[in-house]
Parts: structure tokens; sequence; C-alpha cells
């Protein structure tokens, strides 16, 4: 469906800390300092996590992700932008939409949407039938649309199951996030079968969980895919481990790949276009 | 790895109901029945779960387990016996891990050892990797050997992991089960994918959800592999769901197909062999 790289950036998560690496942007202004460093670049889209300034651990407050979606749209009202609704370390349903409750010029675009519960390293992540539903439930109604996560093969048809119970509609965006310890591992049978399954209609990136982010970035620009690419999920910048990455490292190898692959990266106002998407510039979600 | 067919019989589980079918095996004395019609029909092994008389609900104690084993082992001394220690209605590893407990005679060649967190229709399935790490160091000690359950592609490479650490030796048995709503579907591919990933030294199972059931018993039958067959997966004998299925059914339709492919199914004899397993006759489990 997409010619042009959808750029996903994902500056910061669940996982990295100060002390793995110096590069990760945690408070607001870090971020929204990396994510404006990143526009420069180029991106199509920011999936965003908001930590707290007091714990330094990730927070599910949408006044922390008004600030960091305030911050951001003062020089990029474009920009399409993603919460995360993760479920990692939080279990109810009121905190995990709490994103979703901003409106107006803070209203973000889209919200991650895991399609099951999975094992990471050490813990459980619990996105059982009903949050997911639920979850995806909100956004409908509130015109902000899914980042449809997939972790594993099986995943992908339970999309197809809440489409077939209307809790979410076409055009779809996925991100197929692949070598996870127990999910599907970073290597061209599982992105295949994966990428194969994707419903039509649908735009898809491929993420690499370490070091294989840069193995499964350059499989899908040479496949016809989005990248999903930041510190969030890889924090080095060789195989070897021995050079940390800035965001700006591997936001700008990507564009090297891709300018050598011959394909430019989608503008946000393409992505807009494509997922029906409001304009930007103070309207925000899905078209009505 | 092995030529004969392993036919893992399932004759009951935490689904079929009565209502739903009635010729599930709820009882002590249904469940022992029914094991003793297939091991006339022929199988290899019997993946366990104890049902709580007074509520019909699934159950992990090992008294009720104990009670099944002393039937079985009454008629049939080398069948391979496998107590389920599911977590879908239980979260503590002291729940279980009961039936681990049990000695002697009573005690279990075998453990069912789901791989990963997943999602079933309409509850999570959690599994964290400590307490997967737990089950599987238990076993360890005990000398029963894991029955190592994957439901979609990732889960075969979290058994690598586990093999890494040490907490699992070969050789291993794994069920690949699939059709679940978020998990590996039953198609070719996904199964493909799945028999390709299973580390060397191993003997695999297909089991299908649902009317899956009989595309992957074929597939399986068809290209090397045992079969997961009962009317825990699957309570219909035809695709149109039109009639319900008796254990014996199922079991005499998986004759007839290994018969045409001219296949042979494994004893518990043989089986007991190729997974080192005590020979039965008052020793279980696995040879020290």
């Amino acid at each position: 469906m997409s010619e042009k790289i959808v750029v996903n950036f994902t500056p910061t998560g669940m996982i990295p800390t100060k002390k793995m690496t110096p590069y990760v942007p945690l408070s607001v202004q870090e971020i929204v300092e990396d994510v404006r460093l990143a526009t420069e670049i180029g991106i199509t889209m920011v999936h965003l996590h908001a930590i707290d300034p007091e714990t330094h651990e990730p927070s599910y407050k949408k006044e922390i992700y008004a600030e960091i979606i305030e911050g951001i749209r003062k020089y990029a009202p474009e920009l399409v932008i993603c919460t995360s609704l993760s479920g990692r370390n939080f279990s109810q349903l009121e905190q995990r939409s709490d994103p979703l409750n901003l409106t107006g010029h803070l209203k973000p675009d889209m919200g991650s949407l895991t399609l099951s519960s999975l094992n990471f390293n050490n813990v459980a992540s619990i996105n059982s039938p009903k949050m997911i539903q639920d979850l995806a439930a909100i956004m409908k109604k509130k015109g902000i649309v899914p980042e449809l996560e997939a972790f594993d093969v099986g995943m992908i048809n339970y999309a197809k199951y809440l489409e077939r119970k209307n809790l979410i509609e076409p055009p779809y965006y996925f991100n197929l996030l692949l070598g996870n310890i127990a999910c599907a591992q970073a290597d061209i049978l599982h992105a295949g079968i994966m990428i194969g399954d994707v419903p039509e209609n649908s735009i898809w990136s491929l993420a690499g969980i370490g070091t294989n982010q840069l193995k499964m970035n350059s499989l899908a620009i040479a496949f016809g895919g989005g990248v999903r690419v930041g510190i969030e999920d890889n924090i080095w910048y060789d195989n070897e481990r021995t050079r940390l990455a800035t965001n700006s490292d591997l936001l700008k190898r990507v564009h090297r790949i891709a300018k050598a692959n011959e394909r430019e990266i989608m503008t946000s106002i393409e992505f807009r276009k494509k997922m029906n998407l409001q304009p930007g510039h103070g309207k925000y979600g899905r078209k009505g």
C-alpha cells in the first residue's frame, strides 16, 4: 500500500534508563528536544512514552503526555503523535486509557494497542481480551487510531477478529515487533509470515528489539514497509555493543539506507491522508 | 526424529462441560474409563486434567490426579502420563506444581509447561517468565519431563532459552497447538514455521483447536509428527458441527488416517525409550 517509508520514531520507553545510556530522553524537555531534532532529520510519526519526573518510572498520566504533546506541536503541528497505552506497568483501564482523555490541540492522533498478552524477558505483559476490546472501543469512539502492535504471528489474527467485531476500522497501521525472547524472532521467515498476514488496507512497520533493530529496519526498507526506530527498542549503534546510539544516530542511518534503496520518507501530511487523519494544526485524530 | 506416531490423548480439559457435550469425561471414573478405551484403540500418552467432583471446575489438586493415575495404571502401567500444570485458573506456583508432588506409582511422567503468557478467547493465560522457570526447575529436580507447549511461533524460542539456562534437557517433547484466536493459526505456513523451529532432539505433536484438530492431525501424520487428539481441544466430529464426537471416535479416525499413511502408532514403551523415561510398572519419570 505504501511506497514511501513510514518512520515511526520511538525515542524513549519502559526499559532504557540514564544508567543504561545517557542518550535516552526522559524529561519532558529532553523528549520534546529529541523529537525536534528528529523532525529536522525527517520522521513520519512519533510513539511517545511519558516518564514520571520524580520516580523516573514510566507513567500513564495524561498531564505528562499533555506537556510533551504541547511542546512538540509548537514546532511540528502536523507530526502524527501516538501515545503508549502499555499495560506493562499499569493494569487498570482507567490508567491505560488516560492519555485518550486529552482533547483539542493536545489530543493524540493514535494510541498503541498490543494485540495479546505476552512475555517480555522478565515480566508478563497482560492485555486481556476485554482490555484490548475496551481500549479499541474507546479509541474508536474518540476518533483516535490504534497503533496495532503484534509481537508474534497470531496477534495479527486478533486484529482481524477486532475488525469482525467492528472495534477497529481500516486503514490500519501495524507495528510488527520482532526479537523478544518468547515472541517472533527477528529472522526472515518470521518477518515474512507476519508481513504476509497483515490485512489489506494496512501500513506496516518493522521493529527489532536490541541490535535486531537495524536488520528489521533494513528488511522493511527493502521490502516496502515502514520502520519503527529509536532508543526505546535499542540503545546500541553497533552489533558489537561498543557504541551507544543517540536517537539522531539511529534516524540518520535509516535515512542513509532509505536513500540507498531509493525510497523516500513519508511525510506526516502524506501519512495523515493515507490513514484518514485530520490535517494537524489544531485538528487531531481520525476524520469523523 | 520419530517415525512412529505419538498419539497424545487429551480426553478432557478446562473448557468442555457436560452441557456442551455429554461425551466429555469429568469424574475420575469417567476419565479412567475413557483412557482405558483409548489404550485399547492405541495411544502413546495421555494429557490429564483433574476436575473437581463438586464444582465441576478444573482442579490443580494432586489428590484428584492421584485417583485418576491410580485408576489408569491398574490396567496400563506403561502408559506415559502427563498432568496439566495450567495457569489458566490458578495463579500460584504451589497450586500449579501440586501434581508434581505425587511420588511412587502415582508420580506423573510428565507435566505440561506453557512457554509464555498468551490470550485465549475470553481470558488471558498468565505464565510469567519466573513461573515457567520455577516449574521447569521443579520438574528437572523431580525427574519429571516437561510437555513443552507452544501456541505461537516465538514460544519455541523460549524453550531454547530454557535449554541455555539448563532448566530443560533433551530429548524434548513439544505440543504445537494451533488455532487459538490470538495465537498461531491452523494453517500450513504457521505450522511449517513452528515445526521448522523445533530444536533437534525433539518429538513434536500438532494440536488444532476446535474443528482444526483434524487438519492439524492429518498434517502431522503426513509430515512425520505426532498428534494431540481428544475432546479437550475439540468436541465435534465434523467440520459442519452437526455431530458431537466421543473420544473413541476421534482416536479411531486418527488410526484410520495413520494406517492410510502407512505409519504406525508409537507404543508407550517405545516413547519411554526415546524420551529416556523409566519403564513404567512402578517406575515413572525420567531416568536419573
